[in-house]
């Protein structure tokens, strides 16, 4: 049995009984040209502050979230990681009758939920667009772009949905992957409703997920409130140093869009190649992948041939054996993953 | 006004207008002698890692935890500070009637209460001793060395309430500035009660506030649940790493209560002599003390004339404006702090 997220990378290596650093991981969606030098300075510096407690109000970590979103401070509340705020949303729903949430989705939306015991409706992505059957009492869960197919929802499609339910949740977690002028996200209208909470991430556009860096984006008053609920100094020193340091790493992310684009298209024509995959097509730096072996085997496959580890879907119990995840990682990393699936589908190799 | 707990450092610096370093720290309850080197060290090697996900069981920090305690890793579960458990105390606890609390404690219990819409009542400290009136739905909170008198109770004290309350929790988080053979500590008789959480910090003792570091330590069924209710990266890799190196890291502990016990006396000492000024006695590494110059008053001058903080106790209402609270900090600081107190309450000085 696989292992939860996080813990898969450990498992693996005691699979094949190697090194961390010998494992080519494509399972966690992780930008593969960062940290920032900007960010890794920042935290070496920030170790002589560790003695200190974090300000629990973070004001500067709140400027620069603010700055990079042109939104007033008292708007954003940084997090432990987005994950945190899964639980403060789950217990700020807590009123309602239930959520809606996709159907696949990451499963800690589920685990926010049964904590408070709140139960949960699912709905099929397709539905987003042509409009949602519901019950007024339940709150709205939107992940854009989605995990994991990949799929980007435009703003006038989710923007009527503000006004049909009580509350609506959208995980931006992947958002920060496409230019600012490809951009979705609805922090745009953000000041016009008072329903809407948005979560962002900064551990993977910023490949720091072992610092725990994320922010939630709402109305002043729920920011107030949910500050109250939950522990003062949620966020590390160094954390928020490096989600400042990032934020303002403008040359980075310019790279990382730059990066990103032809290098998923090569990816994803070069996976449409080998018979038995078919690439879903994705707007982030993930790519979901239909496969006729299934998924299981393939991972354990590629990770004794190759030591590379893709993402089975067993998380996702809709998409069950029939699909696998894997991030898009540099031109050369890349080419690795389609050689070992070139082999294990028997179809001669690039080499 | 002074704001809260780790905001005051800032406050401090904007008010007198220096940079932070300048300000001599008696707020916090920090060990003067930390972090150590081989916290440090860890945490720098450590960086190379933070493109990775934590895995969420927290193997090697749990195990550092158990041995340490001499606990199966099972009865264990770290975490992102002690206050973040504080919250799911709270939840823990919520089918309850409510929860009784010391008087005067830290603030951040009845936050966590609040959280949740859980009443407390509170019971005089001296209560504890003689026996405590109590309704049976109640969950019993104690806090021990107590925040911030100092003062510890015996087990033998504390062990028959484990009979008479659905729910005890023993937040622990100074009983590490005792020496083993000195600590009270209600561990030892974890395993034979269900109904017992014991919180403890690795941020006071080894001084890194800063990366967020504590752990609970219940029954394993209570451990597991917990698990699945909170997020499940919420330790950051640092703190994982840096908790395990200082769990290690036996010569620090040493070296740290043997200057404890001499310093604290000899401050303690020098404190009585000047009138106007009353030491409670301690355990721990911090001092209570009733003064007659009002505390705010008295943390303003200091600051203003020595750029010396104390922790005025507006956060603990009970005690107001006639205590203020210091730590214990090295011989050449406490000897500042003393001159400052000695020169406003108008005592000739020792220089």
């Amino acid at each position: 049995m696989t292992p939860i997220h996080g813990g898969n990378l450990e498992w693996a290596v005691n699979l094949v009984n190697c090194s961390l650093s010998d494992i080519l991981d494509f399972s966690a969606s992780i930008n593969p040209l960062g940290p920032c030098q900007s960010a890794i300075a920042t935290i070496i510096e920030g170790i002589a502050q560790l003695q200190n407690y974090p300000n629990p109000n973070y004001p500067q970590f709140r400027q620069a979230i603010g700055n990079h979103h042109h939104l007033e401070t008292d708007w954003v509340l940084p997090s432990n990681g987005a994950a945190e705020l899964l639980t403060w949303v789950a217990w700020e729903a807590h009123y309602l009758q239930g959520v809606l949430l996709p159907s696949p989705c990451f499963a800690d939306y589920k685990r926010a939920l049964q904590t408070f015991n709140l139960p949960c409706q699912f709905y099929n992505l397709e539905d987003l667009e042509t409009g949602l059957n519901h019950s007024q009492n339940f709150a709205l869960l939107i992940n854009n772009p989605h995990n994991p197919t990949g799929k980007l929802w435009h703003q006038k499609t989710l923007i009527p949905y503000l006004d049909q339910f009580p509350l609506v949740i959208v995980d931006e977690a992947f958002m920060d992957f496409l230019s600012p002028h490809e951009q979705e996200s609805l922090i745009d209208v953000i000041t016009d409703y008072d329903n809407l909470i948005i979560l962002r991430s900064l551990t993977k556009f910023y490949s720091l997920p072992g610092l725990r860096i994320g922010y939630g984006i709402t109305n002043p008053k729920r920011v107030k409130k949910w500050q109250k609920w939950r522990d003062p100094w949620s966020v590390n020193t160094l954390a928020m140093l490096a989600g400042i340091a990032s934020l303002n790493d403008h040359h980075f992310q310019e790279k990382t869009w730059q990066w990103l684009k032809p290098t998923r298209a090569k990816l994803a024509q070069e996976l449409t190649k080998i018979e038995g995959l078919k690439p879903l097509e994705s707007r982030t730096n993930f790519i979901l992948v239909q496969t006729k072996i299934p998924s299981t085997k393939l991972q354990l496959e590629l990770l004794k041939q190759e030591q590379i580890l893709i993402r089975d879907c067993v998380s996702f119990p809709e998409l069950g054996e029939q699909y696998f995840r894997v991030a898009v990682k540099k031109d050369e990393q890349n080419e690795k993953l389609l050689n070992g699936l070139r082999k294990i589908y028997d179809i001669p190799t690039n080499r």
